[in-house]
């Protein structure tokens, strides 16, 4: 049953990068630091656009589309803004190719320069922001809630698949209000849908906070955040979302008229998360033997293998998992039926447990004379025989238990992994002996912030808007601190 | 109830452009040929989208998600491919931008130029057929059936909203196949899906053909298409599907080892369609008052219109508007209740009929004393007052009423704008007169449909699959000719 996969113990770095790639997730494409996402990878990103989706719906937000190309001089607009997005970029320069003179192939035409250059989205808010001027004049027009879904190019040096790519598709919310009040509940209430789907689909427990000054996304006045524990003690920001004030509105302009008459400038929000949640999700509940999913993600829930010799074994059996394949499908579950006699059911076992499909039933010509399956669990490993006419009851009931397990396990995993730590020195020595996530005290400056990032590679995730505040002094200065707050190396 | 919309009589290329934006469905962005896609006209594309997601699934295709960006070279691989699409294209030629010393604003950093530009896919066979290679070894990986949906640019000069813009959104099908047959019967399936959808979603006839060679895609050795005629009597391609050969395995160097051992290239097809079909929806059922949606892809199928005076009045037509609309989503009908007290019953009326919702209901204290309410075709404009008891049912069935009305409609306006033609003096006479698909005899030859073109406007739209198969002559140059094929001046 070896899937030459490198253990976590071994190498988690290199076991995730593998699984993701044998467990058909993705892979590296020919162009640069460009993932190519596959047909099992997409599923599982599918369920999760399906549910935010929802959920973004629910909360009275509308999907709609803006341009691919931001205009270079839009980045300008917001002082803060370019200095966070527009340097690692990607640049279009010319619109058209012709074919060489000497016949060596095709090349840039320099005839075909743009005036402007066009920058491809790294994030919208100014494409947006400049449509949402000619959207908005009184406060009938608010709020304002939309939704894209869309690709996004940020230039990254290093790359990982999911994790850090060029390319990477998210959803990027962009809402405008007519008071700060009413943006600030925004942001927060949009945190929230993101803590609710993180921990009641993908089964990963989160820390909501806000960020610091220095960690705030470019042109935020506050940025929420919610930070996930992978399993090797590094956090993961799994998704955020900004109060921008009203800097984008004041850089595009964007006016209403109120109820009373007065003109002022717009309050906006943005919120995103992307296919990073891919790689949170793997690194979260996967294990040695590959890919572990929540049953609320798994594109196939249950995987029925037949095992048999002759074609009168296969003729019963066949007739007993289609049965059950229908009446697990009348009540919703996602079921696959794997009769290719390409393969051998070791071979299937292998594979759907590499792939983390929750639940596998095997059915021999022993089962079929006894009446009974052989399920096993993906994530306990368990293996127990059942009564046919119990199956589907124990099916639909092992959904919520796997689900609830992952859940757990992620939080006791967290739990066991969390540390308050009153001085620096025990600070660095959790740091570097277990990881995690340290609860520290500190002073609230920038200086103090970054002399911690220089001396450790641990920074403050975030924050946190929930347990103690109880002041103190902080571990570095000995200055005073309102309360802990969360450190940690991060992806 | 003036809508200030220009009428099509009047000017039928201006009506659509402003009824495109009047509906809030698309608008020009501050990018040149991008459009942004508005709420309300995202909201039908995902409509769309869905039905033609279930559509592919349901034919036994997975989604998956290939780079925007494809290196330079690569479009040189596939000679015919590389002069239909890689010269109108955005290029780009930079990956960084930053701060101009002279504190002008932000310029692209010369010392980050790529080695190979990279070209922002027009299509994605040549980075798809790139991955294919690595995907595909022995005929157990075959049929490998994957569909993208996704955002692609190609630099057109003249653009129109949804018709042809610099970026638009599409899916694009690539297969991959161990026999010539078995792609072929691919290519006619996808035809036929994009038929099915066209007809029974968009309420639109289609014409299925195969294209002439000078009309076929880049790369194909077949291209079947769906042809739809609009109201103006110009025809628009609404989907083609590829049948490429071996041409892109080739060119990638994609082969597989069949069930008998030997090494063959792979065979191919693609196939897709895009945000065009919105605006063939639009051209197709809307008329001078504005939208005309068919249920099947509208947003909001019924809308409920409150009409009161006194907060009184509201109360006893709420109560009963609210148990409407419950009754009615519990039958799985999209219903929106307006009951916004910033506009007036009018302005409501007016909004609905622009934005096509099928059915609206308008109820005041009077029907509440008679129990009926007032329910309005948007097809007909016809109006009727019905007993709340069968307020259901009714809305029920004119779903279908209106569905199969706006089909028939267009049927019908089909063939009345279809002629037959014995002659090239005939041909260019309807051709002027009124227009519409014009089915005459042809030559095979390009030469012959050059000609027809460059004195006509009009071009082979295809040569039908269906329909009589008579032989005669060509009405140009009196060369046999095996059957009639389409012509029609074209979006
Ligand atoms: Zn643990
Ligand atoms: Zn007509």
């Amino acid at each position: 049953m070896a899937k030459n996969l490198t253990t976590r113990e071994e190498d988690y770095s290199k076991w995730y990068n593998e699984l993701v790639i044998k467990a058909d997730l993705a892979e590296n494409s020919g162009v640069r630091g460009c993932m190519v996402i596959k047909p099992y990878g997409y599923a599982i990103w599918e369920r999760m656009q399906a549910e935010l989706d929802r959920m973004f719906k629910e909360t009275g937000h509308q999907n709609a589309y803006f341009p691919l190309f931001i205009p270079k001089s839009y980045f300008s607009k917001e002082a803060s803004h370019v200095d966070g997005f527009a340097k690692e970029c990607a640049v279009v320069t010319h619109y058209r190719l012709k074919n060489a003179e000497d016949g060596s192939g095709v090349i840039v035409d320099p005839d075909a320069k743009l005036e402007e250059e066009l920058i491809v989205r790294p994030t919208s808010e100014t494409i947006i922001w400049d449509t949402y001027r000619k959207w908005i004049q009184s406060y009938r027009d608010l709020p304002l809630l939309i939704n894209q879904w869309a690709n996004v190019v940020r230039w990254e040096m290093r790359t990982r698949l999911f994790l850090r790519t060029t390319e990477f598709l998210w959803q990027e919310g962009h809402t405008a209000h007519a008071t700060k009040d009413e943006a600030i509940a925004e942001a927060e209430q949009m945190m929230n849908v993101y803590s609710d789907f993180a921990e009641n689909y993908m089964a990963i427990p989160v820390i909501k906070g806000t960020k610091t000054e220095s960690e705030r996304f470019a042109g935020a006045l506050e940025t929420y955040c919610i930070e996930a524990l992978m399993q090797d003690g590094k956090a993961l920001q799994a998704g955020t979302s900004h109060f921008l004030g009203q800097n984008f509105a004041k850089a595009f302009d964007v006016k209403f008229t109120s109820k009373e008459g007065i003109l002022d400038y717009v309050w906006a929000t943005s919120w995103g998360v992307s296919t990073r949640l891919m790689g949170a999700l793997v690194m979260t509940h996967s294990d040695d033997n590959g890919l572990v999913l929540p049953p609320n993600l798994a594109p196939d829930q249950v995987v029925i293998v037949p095992i048999y010799r002759k074609d009168e074994e296969l003729e019963a059996v066949d007739k007993v998992a289609k049965d059950l394949m229908k009446q697990l499908r009348s009540k919703g579950i996602r079921v696959k039926y794997d009769d290719r006699d390409t393969h051998k059911p070791g071979w299937k076992f292998n594979e759907y447990e590499l792939k983390g499909v929750p639940i596998r039933i095997a059915i021999g010509p022993k089962d079929v004379e006894k009446g009974t399956v052989e399920l096993a669990r993906r994530d306990t490993l368990q293996k127990e025989f059942i009564n046919n006419e119990n199956v589907v009851e124990k099916v639909v009931s092992l959904m919520d238990e796997i689900q609830d397990n992952l859940y757990k396990k992620a939080v006791s995993h967290r739990a066991e992994n969390t540390t308050e730590v009153a001085s620096y020195e025990e600070f660095k020595k959790v740091l570097d002996s277990k990881g995690g996530f340290i609860l520290a005290h500190w002073d609230g400056t920038t200086e103090t912030e970054e002399k911690i990032k220089n001396e450790t590679k641990a920074t403050i995730r975030c924050i946190p808007l929930d347990g103690s505040i109880e002041a103190g002094v902080c571990m570095v200065t000995g200055n005073p601190s309102a309360r802990k707050v969360l450190f940690a190396r991060a992806y």
